[in-house]
């Protein structure tokens, strides 16, 4: 595997570059890659940070599966506009609506709202309408898809058993809202989703600490009450990670919105919660009850994280960190039982190179999964996506708000939104909205909402309170963006779903919102 | 005591008979009184279900002190228009402003804004803004001084221990928003409120069951964790008490707004409330997880309560009641002795009428005591308020949003909306809205709102975030009524409190909301 050339992937997935032909060896043909790229021996601008081959760590075949899953799902969201665009050149004829649905049915795998195509003769066919829906309608689709065949269960009752064997019985992992990080779990830190069922979203990963300790209260409950996952006198703890992120090639312009595109300052802010967190959970319960904690940086062009190392007693810094990229690099050409030797070195060293001392033995097993793990992605962004994302920037292709769907992540599907009133979480709703003002509605599109809630089938009355929040969440999007509802820039799908594992998707549909209040 | 006769008691507060002049015995005089009320042998009007004479179970002389507080506190709000009349007539003579501070400070307490008053030559007197300035600020100087005074640790602790005795350790009282329930705790219950920690109102007391699933939660794990208050083995439960409420002179228009004033809804929609928070704690933790569950229905007339009795299994139904007016009256005539014997087989013989088991030991004691204790608020009500309050329907001060104050329980003094967000608490709003729109705005008085949360000073940046909630709230309650806005019609009062027992009431100030989001 370690032996295979880099060309041959990259190849495959770049249609420019015809299997076979001998790209001229001109040495002029460097000026057309931008800046930090660099032509490979076929003349495709790669990342100069990517090596020659691939890993040894990372596993190809399963690289390969994730790449064919996500340039699929791509695709499907990418036929949109085209399918739409030939549906609306035949408005005009006699047989539309059969012709439209046809074509829908055949491309999109879905029929289109009716009423929408009946309505084409009076005035034009509301085409926001239309993309909206079908972008909705294809992620329910994708995600109906995903949850028949989840299988991984698995592979998650291993990984918990790992972090349990690190010392951790709950991992907790909050993001920022921004559409680049949703391939966080599955693609970049390649965690069984199941494994980390609290995984939330926030702009700028302003996580809400109230709500943590509730969490945390939550999951020590069960321990003693049930003894699960482990028991109260186990000595493990409740694991909370947050990840901030940043851009290597236009730092001042593609990081974290929320702080200003100032990596330091996004760094030092996610830190203050966990600080803030490990605090309250001190204060406020006795007999020396407290948390882990855990500090990552995404670089959202590559997907490699830098890991700031805590010392014995958990303490992080912004300046002591294990830069992935780099480990990376130093590996890259090895031998896997060399770059295993140096992966299991680097969190000792670099303790050490700081002045610090080195976390417990459970937290440096972590680390090294996840800085592995993560390996397995870098390599994975060098062969599929010539070592940096061609979408750097935002390319979201809908905002997701509420308890964010379980099913599919992956980068820049969507921008992800936890709250459970737009009253709060405003500021994060201001984000994404601003970020499809540029994305879409820029270029004629209107902006598709996902309003997806999660409710508890054994409490009475959940799923009808759930229900009426879709709606008042809805409610206050639609007062808050009055200009852009006036002319059809906002699209609306509504869904609710139990929390029991393997729950389908229910659509909830428009309706009076005081028929349902309590 | 029980055979002081009630004519001097009421005499005491009903000064239009003067104490020795002797009322003529023409039996015309009935007429003068409404129904239901029935003239005293000094021919004042009495409710008919009063008895002639104090009850023998009722402590007189805390009745005396309690009545001495609520007409202390009422006069101090009744004085604020007279005041402020005074304060007006004078607006336009030359030392107005010096005038205005002297009047204000001799008859309110305090000072009036110095800017209203300074404006006052450039057109009129803000009166809308100096009115619910002064309610809040009166307000304010109440919960203050019941602060420095509280001294009822030892009572609460005594009331915890019976709790417990009773087989709770812990009590949680959710009542009506309704301004009429605000003495529930300290009045109509006679239970100190240190001893009910958790104690919210919801238009119609439909309390939020996720959030007490999440509150129940934090309680057990005390348990669990520090053995706090009793150990997990004890074999106590949480006991949720739900409190809806009735007009028994006018049941269909004084009774629950929520409900349509429909006693029996008001009371059903409870216990479905009750049974839904017992199912979803059973279904959702395992091991015999179960709570203990209390219906209660109030005469908001008399401040009678009905309490349902539970049968062994501790399910209640909506016939199975005992009235506690009609206990007051087969015991107000008897010695205490008997009147105790009474008290003491009121539950069993009521679950027998209705062919149903008796509850548990402890949950009978903790009836009983209910019972005694209200029979003394019924007593109070007969001798200072005729046994109907002047005021059966809504006569509130203020509105009060959020986590309430602790300080001062009284009747109809505000209308408490228990909530975090206006979106989810936008019903609940609406109706103290609606009750301010006839109580004051019709009379051209503004409506104070007072918004109040609480924050856990163990907790880094609990306060800061406590702050920008108080000022979110506000913002979101003047979006939600533009109109009342535009006219000066609401007036604003901010506090945050620590939640650690005797805090301070901390002002809030207006300020840039978005200063203080994160």
């Amino acid at each position: 595997m370690d032996t295979r050339n880099r060309q041959k992937l990259v190849r495959k997935v770049s249609p420019v570059a015809p299997v076979g032909m001998a790209m001229p060896s001109w040495p002029q043909r460097v000026s057309f890659c931008v800046p930090g790229m660099v032509p490979d021996s076929n003349g495709e601008c790669v990342s100069a940070l990517c090596a020659a081959r691939a890993h040894p760590l990372a596993d190809q075949r399963q690289n390969t599966r994730m790449a064919d899953y996500e340039r699929r799902v791509l695709a499907r969201f990418d036929d949109i506009v085209p399918t739409l665009k030939r549906i609306s050149a035949r408005q005009h004829e006699a047989d539309f609506e059969t012709q439209a649905q046809q074509i829908a049915r055949e491309r999109l795998g879905f029929a289109l709202d009716e009423t929408v195509l009946a309505d084409a003769w009076v005035s034009a066919l509301d085409m926001r309408k239309l993309y909206g829906a079908s972008v909705l309608h294809t992620f329910l689709d994708l995600a109906r898809e995903a949850g028949a065949q989840q299988d991984g269960n698995a592979e998650a009752a291993a990984m918990t058993r790992f972090f349990i064997e690190c010392g951790f019985h709950e991992v907790d992992v909050s993001a920022c809202a921004d559409g680049r990080l949703k391939g966080l779990l599955q693609y970049i830190l390649r965690l069984p989703q199941q494994a980390v069922r609290r995984h939330k979203s926030y702009a700028g990963t302003l996580f809400d600490i109230e709500q943590n300790v509730k969490q945390w209260t939550e999951t020590e409950l069960r321990r003693f009450r049930e003894g699960v996952p482990t028991l109260p006198e186990s000595g493990t703890r409740y694991l909370k990670i947050a990840v901030y992120h940043f851009s290597s090639s236009d730092p001042t312009h593609e990081g974290c919105a929320a702080h200003g595109s100032d990596d330091h300052r996004a760094a030092q802010a996610a830190l203050d919660r966990l600080v803030a967190f490990g605090t309250a959970i001190e204060n406020g319960f006795c007999c020396g009850a407290s948390i882990a904690t855990l500090l990552i940086g995404l670089d959202t062009d590559n997907d490699a994280i830098r890991v700031h190392v805590p010392d014995a007693q958990g303490g992080m810094s912004l300046e002591c960190v294990i830069d992935n990229i780099t480990l990376y690099q130093a590996t890259a050409e090895c031998a896997a039982p060399e770059a295993l030797r140096q992966l299991g070195s680097v969190v000792d060293e670099t303790a050490r190179r700081y002045g610090r001392s080195a976390p417990e033995t459970g937290m440096r097993r972590l680390i090294e999964r996840l800085l592995a793990n993560n390996l397995a992605q870098i390599d994975y962004v060098c062969t599929h996506h010539q070592g940096r994302y061609a979408d750097i920037g935002h390319a979201e292709r809908f905002i997701s708000i509420g308890d964010g769907f379980e099913e599919v992540h992956l980068r820049n599907l969507a921008y992800f939104g936890h709250m459970y009133t737009v009253e709060e979480g405003a500021a994060d709703m201001d984000v994404g909205i601003n970020i499809f003002s540029r994305l879409n509605v820029a270029r004629g599109l209107p902006i598709p909402v996902a309003i997806h809630y999660r409710y508890d089938s054994q409490v009475p009355g959940s799923r009808e309170r759930t229900v009426a929040r879709c709606r008042r969440v809805k409610a206050a999007i639609e007062a808050r963006y009055p200009d852009l509802m006036r002319d059809g820039w906002l699209v609306f799908g509504m869904s609710a779903q139990a929390k029991q594992p393997g729950s389908d998707l229910e659509t909830v549909a428009d309706n009076d919102i005081n028929a349902h209040g309590h």
